[in-house]
């Protein structure tokens, strides 16, 4: 079940630099995870932006929300989900 | 080079249904050759709405807006674009 | 699996009277088959509105999809769906 | 009485970390005798959010105010109120 | 209870002008029961707006919703509700 | 001459919890005091918000900004200000 | 006593031209007594729209609304009203 | 060549009173040279705001740039500028 | 002097076809002598819409306001005007 | 390949005067290489505003995105894309 999901990343400028720099690298070796293991689909920078936006393959809301608290820079994002469905044009819907 | 486009249709009531309705099967036909030839890679149903999330892998802005504004529903839809850039955490940004 | 939708209605005033009385006892219809059958979880009117705000318990962003565009009055309304988790807080959230 | 209740709730970064868990543990315990009481009929997370959408069940405009203003966390909360109504197609409106 | 509402009026250019007319004046005179009856406290108009401001003092949300769909103007308003509780600094919150 | 008035109250979370209560009491004996000679006519509490509905009764645009800018947590509140004219079916619009 | 009013004209396409033509005609006499007995202060077009800026000089929120409302073109416009007070660093601000 | 600016301030509450005072005075003196000169021609009070609405006369959008930002509360401001142009209704529009 | 104009464009689609392109072709036509004349030294299509943003260089508001509104599509478009002044850090401000 | 940028500027008020120097000229002399090397191609100040409104001529969304993102002042602005395409009436479009 598909969700596209936009991530925008504000990280307050009086955090230590050091503290952010370790929350990005996990961040980083999490979502890579998530990439690995089939749930984090889709993963692309928004031009211009500390953004994203993602594709993520779950197969509930519930375990959406529990993989988006957990990463290291959800205190710092504002996310929107929107859920999406199959398309009656769409040669291939997988992903 | 990758780019989010939503598409919002919103077909006017008083056009007459058999036009419409060839106007549908012109778009999906026209989608389906897009979707083959690689340049419209992904299609999805926003759920509750007649609208989609695309995305289309083309070679330029001209060649994006080219393919829009072809389309047969062009006319009764609003259309937003997001030009999107690899990510440094993606595995793979080729789709 | 939960998400609240709100619908707000808008019937073009040039449609026929008859035409769309029938739509809306259809629509009353089909609604309460899906209170019944247990995926139509809450109805509520919002006050001073010909909206509603609803629960809806489905399997996937699919079913949820095919049932809201099946609705007589699914091409007058104008559709925002928010997926709904469990809170921590929360006694009971099955409903 | 309904209510629809939307909370967003957003914690300044400078408080203890003591403080605040301390609030929120407060407010969990405040929460869950609400729900006992049969006032704080509903209480779901918003999916990527630190926010719920809740259904309050009270006798007055004063009484869900006097709830609402005495959480823990309220000086941290935007909150938006929706009036409900009994939906004419509801087949039980009671909750 | 007060609820603090706020129609704006919007009657499509192709209606007759009688049929106007007629569900204006039916309009001011429900308007004016429901003041002499107490409901309707307070009606003022926006400056510069077909529009108004006004205060509801009901016992109930349903009993407001049932006021406001009955008015011969509703189909062409569109109206916000908020809800209003004592203030702690009013010296009579009565109206 | 009647004004609707909205002010929402935002007191940055920095400031001294003493000097707060000093302004929050001394705008209760203003706001009392204007109350009292005419000018503030309603205060109605919005449910769920640190914000208030007013209206006041003035002779002029220049004597309410200068009743609002008086006020001690004028520093803290964004106001909106709406201009009431007499309702031509307002059985009583003094008030 | 000043106010900026905006006013955006939009006529429906399908009105007869002759009709919108003298409606005009009816708006700019009128505006110009107005203009000559002091209580339009100020018209600008604003660049690019069907819209202007004005400024009035009138004894009253009723005095302004009545003006309004009797401007031929009154029911084509959206008229945004601001109550303007006194500068304390102005020189003059009679006009 | 005349424009409408609408400045909003928010000074940081941070700031060393004295600073901010002296600012506002150099402020003043600054607005009423422009004044005297004839370039800054209308200078009002937005009502419940720390704003104002102003209306330039200069000679190029450069001049207006150049006066905006050589003001002492530049800084703190957010402004917003309307190109304003003769109204073929206006009287006189060189104010 | 340099202004950058955006304009949106929407045909209403019960306009007779031969009008509509007519009015397109006369458009061309005047763009283009305005581009050779060097006062609308910019035009680009908005990728996705039925929309541009231009440049203009013109002496004043006034002159901009007339050309504008002497387009054919004027009646069809939704025009924003941002003035532009020149920038410390350019090379070369002239176009 | 053409872009229209949007960058409003936004310094925190508590970071050093020195920093923030330094950053501008930083700031500038890269904007200057890029102006020289073709890829900057426009670049104006918005009046009013610490704003500007650029053109980019580069060959990918992936190019704009890390000229931007190395920009010095990049953490303190919030920036908008806007891809453009050849207008089928402007002349020369390379520009």
């Amino acid at each position: 079940m598909l969700y596209l999901v936009r991530m925008d990343v504000s990280v307050p400028s009086h955090l230590p630099a050091a503290e952010v720099e370790a929350a990005k690298a996990t961040e980083k070796t999490r979502s890579q995870e998530l990439q690995r293991d089939g749930r984090w689909v889709h993963l692309w920078r928004v031009v211009g932006r500390y953004s994203n936006y993602s594709v993520f393959d779950v197969d509930s809301n519930d375990e959406l929300h529990e993989i988006l608290q957990a990463l290291p820079l959800y205190p710092f994002m504002k996310i929107e989900v929107t859920p999406l469905a199959q398309h009656p044009s769409a040669l291939d819907s997988t992903t």
